[in-house]
């Protein structure tokens, strides 16, 4: 499938919070360029996730903010 | 100003695209890496934002979709 | 690819609207549900999208307000 | 009150997990459409929401992903 | 229809840009504090939002970002 | 650091709620208007988010929704 999603970034697992509704997972898509992202626990099950899978960070361009 | 948002990456504008309401810009934050933000033009007009400015993308983790 | 997002929802196209840099797109999932989506004019080229095409729409769950 | 966002769609409540902070909430909407939505508990709460209840789910179209 | 949404803030219309397909609007909701939305101009047009109007901003809670 | 988003309200944190994974705030930022922002509990930590701080919500404007 492919995504209107105007980033869609490749990476691999480096760092998974779970909490009881709520986990946390960190995805290193470059040296120095770790993304983090907040999903329901639900979907970290699914997705069987573990540090050291290959993972994608995903994100709508809208949103994202633009700081100068 | 220190944000929530876990996603701030700085990184230099390499493309903008102008509409009537709406401008999308797309930032480099390392090699291969670059982060598409849809925003408003009165913000784009604000910001000054062109083609080779320094600049940030910033994300909030819950607005990451992770894929696998 | 398999996503974290708890909503994808396959469907048809059955409505396009499009402006300079945005488009907003009309996607049927079941009778009398339509879900419409904005989004970058670049992503709605890119997926070649078209009244007619069979296509998924995707919502991050904390995207989702509840009403009572 | 009207709202601007483009999917407001009624159904019933089919699911329900509570964290400490965040509400996992389950809506149907249509036969084989089950829209899930992360919400605080404190609106959880509020809304007294319950498995049973009528219930809207509501996104607006800048928060919808195309796939094809 | 109650929100699940925390932040229903209501106001008066003050500003109105309309573009293709996308329209921004700036809601008044105390004196000092004026809160801009960008919506779709089908919303806009179905609204028949003018300056001048009563109306609310309406925010989730997982949208507001915190900065110190 | 000047941000693309449309809104930036300054104010004073007058409620703090923490889960595992995530937290809820509340930022009153003028009299009657307290928005409430839910983020991960690495960012509360990370801010030292408490009671009586002086912190800014931030909404990008393609997140709000207007009610009529």
């Amino acid at each position: 499938m492919k995504l209107s999603a105007r980033n869609v970034f490749p990476g691999k697992v480096v760092g998974l919070r779970k909490g009881v509704t709520t986990a946390n997972i960190k995805i290193q898509v470059a040296p120095g360029v770790v993304i983090t992202s907040s999903i329901t626990m639900e979907a970290a099950r699914e997705l069987k996730l573990k540090v050291g899978d290959k993972a994608f960070a995903i994100v709508k361009a809208s949103e994202v903010i633009v700081g100068k």
